[in-house]
Order: C-alpha cells, then structure tokens, then sequence
C-alpha cells in the first residue's frame, strides 16, 4: 500500500486534435484521410472507423492525431483537407482541438446525485469542458455548486411561466454552452429551445429505454416487477425519451426492494450513465446516424 | 489440474419437502409454523420470508425440512397443517416433495437453442423433473430431441387451425405437465389453454421485458440503438408478454452489431436466463403475486 | 418527469430491532426464537437464516422485529432472551436497535474519491452511523472533510513513528468507534491496534481479492493484461489483505486501458463495493464465520 | 412472435481477407498500409489500431478487406506488400482469408461442458474452424464426440506415459491442427509439446486468474470465500496458468453455495467464456504482445 500522489487517469494531451468524418462509404476514404494527415506531419495516435453497410451504406471515422510536427497552421490544415479530401468525398467533417474544452451548462431541479457526480468529476479533471454554470429551477442546490466555484442560477419554470423562463435560459446559455447537461432537470424543454441545441442536450434518464418512457419510471418499474432497473443517457430531440441513446446500465434488484429502494439504488446507475456518456460526448466520440450512436469509445 | 469425476451441483435429498404459504401478514405466523414443524420432528434446513407490507401487506414463506424423523406420515402431517396452522392463518399453502419429480413438458418450433439448453441441463440432473415430452409445431427438430431419449411429437399449429391443434396438445398433456416450458414456441396459445395451466407455463421473451413486448423485439432493438439486449423468463398469461417475470438478464451491444448479431448473441442470454428461472420454478422457489413473483433463490 | 421531493431510500424505522445469533446447528432454533420473541410481543419483520451443514454445522440468523407492542422493556427482554433460549442453544447473540446508530470513524490518506464516496452517502442518509470523525495521515483533506461538518484529525504515520502515531490514534478512538473504515489509508497498522477493532475495521482493496495481494494491484493488474479490473471491501484482520472478504466487484477493461485509466476506473469500483459493504454492516447484516462472511443483504 | 428460420449470426463473407501487423510505431503506417490496399482494389471494411505508445512503443493494426476487386492474385498480393509496405516498417504481418478456415482439434478428460458448447457451437456455425478431432485421455466422451460427426480417439495420458502419450498426440495432431482446444484437459502438457504450437493452444482455466493459480480453484475460492466466481481462457506456455489472457468473466456467489455449486455455476462461465475466446481467435482478433493479448473484438 504504498502512498501515491498521482490520482488523475491519463488525459489527452494538449497537443491532440480529433478528425470526426461522416460520408457515403465508398473505397478510399482511410487511404486519402491517412495520406493527407501524414502528408502535413500529424501523427495518428486512434483510429475508429465504422461502416453501417460496406454497399451503399454510410461510413463513420473518428481520428486522434498530435500536431507538434505539422508543416502547417490549423487554418490552413483544415481549409486543405475541406478542398483535397473533404470535397471529393461529400464528407461532413470537422476538427476538433483537445485543448479547446467545450463550454458546458447543467439543468438540475432538486434531486443532486446526478449533479454532484459531474460536478466532481469535473473538478478532479475527468470530465475535459469549461463548466460555465449550472441553472436549478428550485434555489436549493445553490450552495452545493458555489461549493465548486461554479456560478448558480435560479430560473423558475413551471407550465405557465415556460415561455419566459426559455427566454431567460437562452440568454444567459448565450455563447456559454457547446453542450447542456440535463442532470434529472424534470421539466420538459420546448422543441424550440431543443432545436437551439441539435445532439448536444444529453439528458439521463431513469429507466432502461424503451421500458417505461415519459413519468415515473420507478413507480411503473416497481408495479411491473422488472428483475433489473436501469438508466439511459441519450441526446434531447423533440420527441420525449426518443433521442439517441449513447449509453445505457442496469442493476439487478429483487421483489425485497420498495419503490423507494429502487429509486435509491438507481441513483447509483444514474450517475455513472450519465457521466460516462458525457465523457465521451466531451471527447468527441458520440457520432449520431438517424435516431442512433456510433460511440467510439 | 487434478481430475474429478464427481461433476454434479448439490441437489436437495429425497428426504427433502417444501412448504409454501401466503396469507396476510400478522404477527406470529413464523412461531407457528417452525414450532408445528419442530414439534413433529421436521427440521427446517431452510428459510425464507417476505411480507409486502408488515401493517395489512401479504405474507409468503418457503421452508426447506428434512423428513426423516417426523412422527407422523405425510398425510397425517399435511391435514394437521391444514388444521392447526393453516386454519388460524387462513393459509393458502401447500407441501411438495423434492422426490416427487414435476412432469415437464417443452413446446418449440424452429429454433433450437433454448430447447437444447433445457435438455441438456435436464440430462445432467440440474433441472429436477420428469420431462415427458417435446412438442413442436415443426417436425424439425425430432432428431434432436429423440437423442435425448425423449419423446418429440409434431403438432402443426397455424392460425386456421388453432382450434383442433389445441385440443389435441390437450390431449397429449393429459396428465403429463405439470410445467409447460415454451423454449422459443412461436404461436400464441388461446385464453381458454393458458387458463388449464395457471402460473404454470413458463415462456422466455427475446427482450428485456417491458421494451418490445410483441413480435421482432431484437429488430426493434436494433433500430432503437440501445446498447444493451436482453432476455424475459415470465409466466404466461391471457395477456401476451404481461405475465409475472421470473427472471431477466442483458448483455452489452455496440453500434458494431447487426440485426443477424443481437439474435446471435440474444441467444446465450436467452438459454441462460430460461434455465434459471426453470430451475427455480421446479424447486418451488417463485411465489406469485399479483403480477410479480417473489423469488426466493 | 413528475417533480419528488422525497429522495431518501427506505430506512428501517426507529422502532426496529435486529437480533443476530450464531450456534451449533440443531433442530428446533427457529421455533424457540420466534416463538420467544412472539410471546414477548415482537413482530418479525425480516428473518435470514443460514447452516453451514445441517447435520453438526453452525447456524446464522438474523431477525429484524418491531419493538411497539414489547411486553417487556429491552433489559428485561434481553435478559430474558438470554435465560430462556441463548442458553439453551448455548448461543452467541446480540440485540442492536437501529435508533442506536453506530459510531464511526474513517482513516484517509490523500486519495479523496472513496472517502467522497462515504461522506456523501452519509450525509444523505444512506449510512446509519453517527460519523464522529476523519483522521488522514496527510493534512491534505480537511477543508473536503469540515465542509460536511465532520471534524477532521492529521495525525502523520510513518513506519519511524507508527508507536506513537497509534498510540495517538487509540486515543483519538477512545470511546468514539464501534467502526472503522479505512477509505484507501495507505498505512498498515500494527497487528496489536488491529486487535483492538477485531471485525470492525472495514478496509477496501483496490483488487479483486486474492489476486494481487498487497502493494500497486492496478500495476500488477495492467502487467498480467487481466480483462477485468476489481476492488474488495474485507475486514481487517493481523494478515494484510487475508480477512474476511465483505464484498466484492469487477469491471470489464481492454488493451485500451492505460495503467493510469486502470486507476481512474477502479475509483468507480473501490466507492461502490465499499459503500455497500459499509451499509450492510452498519445495518448488522454481515456475521463472520471463521474467514468468510455470511451477508444477509 | 413471427416465424424466422434463418437462425444464423453474420458470418464474414468468403472474399473477406484480414490484415494483420505488428511493428515499431512511427507515423506514416496507417497511410502506407490503406494505400497500398486501395490501390490494389482492396475494399477495406474493417480497421482496428493499437499503439502501445505513440513514442517508441509497439503499434498493431487488424483490417477486414474484400477481395473480388483486386487488381492482382493472392500470392502477388502478399508478395508486393511484403516489399512495398512490410519492408519498409520492418512489420511482422500475415493475411489470411475468411474462406481457409484454421483446423481445430480439441483436447478433453471427463468433465463435457465445455466441450459440448464448443462442439454445439460449432456445428451451427458459429465458431469457423475445420474440427478435425476430439482427443480424450478417457474414452467416456466418445459417443457424445461421434454424435456431431467428428472423430474421437482416446489416448491415455499420466505422468507415467506422458512421453508415448505425447508422441501419440504429436502423430495425431501433425497438419491436423492449426489451434488447440483444451476443453477441461486435466493434464499439464509438457513444455517441449507446448513449443510446438506457440500461441495456438487456448485453455479454459475455472478462475479468475491470476487468483487461484494451479489445482482445485473451487475449492480453494469456496475456502476463501469470495464472493465472485471466474473463468479465464489464455494461451498456454511452459509456464502454468500464465499465459496471455484473452477473456475472463465472473459470476456473483455467495455464503449460500457450497463447493459443488460453485463448480455447478462456473460451468456456465467456463462455457461463455471459452466460447468467445475461441471465436475471437479464429477470426484472427487476438493479437499477443508479450504475455499480454489484444483484442480487436
């Protein structure tokens, strides 16, 4: 048992850049995307690739490359690879710097697991983003989060006061998210406010989905007497508990357990859903195909 | 790596019996029935309890005892249950003896995988009963079965020909299963048969209960994208995939997988969680209630 | 999403008695216990039992009854339980009373994510204890510590000054610790403190117990290229890292995994195996049994 | 609950040809590697990377390509790429082609549950591989062996005989045996016998390893009392039971089983994880780098 000072896992280093890639999937595309980085001096240190058909299907890459030795700048770097590679594969794609951290919000209402397993993980540095605020729609948890330095706001939303209250939300996330976190916020968000924010609302929800959508998913697993309750973490669309799902755990439970056991112990799963979906949404390594995750992870 | 030819889990012993009880909780039923027990020379080898509510909830036991001191015969001891304990109680109860193999019969159609588990744990001794037969509903997999010393018959069973087919499975079951084991049957059975074997046919669903109820459920995983699948073990009811689960379990899945892969790989969750659940039913250890079981592993 | 503002699992009420008993294995234990505790106004509410053998093993149990309707007050109870059925059985036992929380003390070094991981539970509720302090061998934790308003106590422990440095510990101790937790304290202590808190220290080990006994398991684990990573909570006895295992957990890993990231994973582990093993001896559910524990979780 | 009675997983299809390389890590092999391929006609439809470290570390690459568009024959093919591209990086590589599957013979003493998952496996065509034998050091097995059309032949192994027996094996398995399933083989093979199959002899061992390395790991768990079960398959090396391993898993135990339901319940995981160790092998996923494995799975 010897003493060690160290505790941080091993982070991506300031030198890393990520190519994301979506396009038809045709022969060619790793060969002219290696060649082209390799040709500028980035040194590929990951590579995922997926096709979801090898005819006529589409074809997903994500690379970790370091950019110590490139022979040019990153603006030059990425107008070329649009004009070389970009362009004669319809790509999308983009470039992302692991130095550059997206700026994150958190949603939360009264319940504080889900927030204060983020809020941890980030203040030890496991979790790569600029955490600029969380926003509770009840003042309870104010002293919690300035416990962590991170500024508090108190929105107050109810069905009524909805309209200004996204007002409200929309001005202070101005510039301020790349990603919002729904850490068990339980008011449902307009598909105008979601539509400002396309595949980057991860909301954690407390059931294994499809089982038990929409309220109380304890109570509804309790009465169904399921073996295992679960969590989902997935992308907010229009469509309640309908986005993409990037991660998903159970616990295996049993009829000793009550409705309030359940709940309990799916905080636990909560948690680590959550935080390891937003893990990787912050390494860039949810992709989104339809109404479905590539997780390179 | 020393070589052991005794390769058999640990069964219970011909001199074991089992009593079961439900009735409303009220203080003093534990006393009562171990001091019946003792007083007539059962030792009680095992124990188990549940109340759903100790204020006006459900009360149900399993006891393991030993019968080979008791002072009294079998029927002797099982009217002065009834009499002295049962009676005051206002028991539902009842005595089984693990020498007393339930008649077990499977019905399937094409797919092999979960009959083949059953039949092979059967042949080893894990799953305590007598198998009389295997029906199915295709003549394909007789060979399979008959190898196993057991007796296959084809009833073929389409929508036209429910009625007859139904009353000929009657026919044949007369007498012959105390459990119905649907080991991937793909037909639906009438109301009026479910209804001859109450809590008695164990069915295995191809999903994580209650997402995809109905048909397809690992093409409707697929589509969703969720990254886990699992497999059901309920008992069936009037009411397709609503009955009592016995038991669950999932498995971890990636965008990597196919369609053609969730059914490869539900396949090892499926046989798993069909034996479980099987073995526990025929050692007396689901109790149920309402629509939920109470498992006592 | 239905807002609940009622978050705390169900804890068993004030009026809950626990009553532990080990003894020879012989018939007639159930029926004299619960027959006793009958008599005597108590209503069982929970009953796990276990015999190593039925025929010359050691019998466990564990009862949990509701003390409102006592016909005796608890000295006289006790007592009584004593003349009346311990002798008899000539039976090691113990009455607890969940109102009477036990006193708990937690040993820290400068890993924060275990003790974290306690506070928290703790201060929510979920950990029945009254926690009356932290003592670290590094002064590095005490704001994290006093932030929850529990006092914290640096008393530096190097094999130099182990003597004095325990001395100072038993102190500190005296009177305030029915348990001991050791949330990754990189000390070992002396055979002679440990005996002082037989069973009641409560350690976790950052393997999979017995793999990778004593110093740097996550190197050893990322050098033999397990596939599975672990932790074990254990009771401390004079035999590094040889006590009773409590509880136990794994996580899946890959060639991915850095030795470091090994680490950060393990974290998850190491809180949650603890935090189970703590609340289930804080709730008096794990009896010991030569090196091994019976769990009645 | 509709009828489908294609029950198969994906297979990779008979133009499928896979890659695989081993070399010091530098930039430009990625590059190399996809041009080279595509510009042979080669489709690549799968890529999986490893670097041990991108600075002076060990990097591996697996890829699936299809082959119905190359420009050129196999043997050209590998000719032009070990003087184009493996020459250059100084790699240790190989192709090998989905349709040429690998010659499986599997060793067995008495126990058959592993043998029966692979045999069952097998013949529905999940594992690919040609099974050319079943060897026995007990002819008990023969029938069940014959069952699936494949040849038996018991050849009695002890200490005594070890030398003719091995010798007998040497004859038996010579052009007959690309890989080497010990299936439950209770007999330690010598080190001059394993030489001849580096990395090709895959072995079940009933523990997690490295915890109960050696004899009788059920009893020695059951002894410990842990509180999870394992299998490991590994390749074997002179060095007992510490050879690269290529998957473990665990099974939750507890005080309740004996020894002999622990051996019951570990036959489930033996089964699993044999299985998928085995499949992953022959479809060319496990890698090894010192004693430690890669798995592109």
């Amino acid at each position: 048992m010897k003493e060690d000072s160290s505790v941080s896992g091993t982070a991506p280093s300031a030198t890393t850049a990520r190519l994301l890639i979506r396009c038809a999937d045709r022969p060619g595309i790793v060969a002219a995307v290696s060649s082209f980085l390799h040709a500028h001096g980035a040194n590929i240190t990951a590579l995922d690739q997926h096709s979801t058909d090898p005819e006529g299907g589409t074809f997903f890459m994500r690379l970790e490359f370091q950019t110590p030795h490139l022979d040019v700048g990153r603006a030059t770097l990425e107008r070329s690879f649009g004009e070389v590679v970009g362009a004669r594969f319809d790509m999308d794609w983009r470039l992302s710097y692991a130095a550059e951290k997206q700026k994150m919000a958190i949603f939360v209402s009264r319940y504080d697991h889900a927030l204060l397993e983020v809020l941890w993980r980030w203040s030890r540095g496991d979790l790569p983003a600029e955490l600029t605020m969380v926003v509770g729609n009840h003042p309870d948890l104010r002293s919690a989060v300035e416990g962590f330095g991170v500024p508090f706001h108190h929105v107050a939303f109810t069905k009524e006061t909805q309209e200004s209250a996204e007002l409200r939300l929309v001005e202070l996330l101005d510039g301020q998210a790349d990603v919002l976190v729904l850490a068990r916020y339980m008011q449902i968000l307009s598909p105008g406010f979601v539509a400002r924010f396309p595949m980057r609302i991860v909301n954690i929800h407390h059931s294994f989905l499809p089982a038990f959508v929409g309220a109380d998913p304890y109570k509804r697993a309790y009465e169904r007497g399921v073996k295992l309750i679960g969590a989902t973490a997935h992308y907010v669309t229009e469509h309640l508990d309908e986005g993409p799902i990037i991660e998903q755990d159970v616990l295996r439970v049993s009829h000793r357990h009550s409705e309030a056991e359940l709940k309990a112990l799916g905080r636990d799963i909560e948690r680590h859903v959550l935080a390891r979906a937003l893990r990787w949404h912050l390494e860039d390594r949810v992709l989104v195909h339809g109404n479905k995750t590539i997780v390179f992870a």
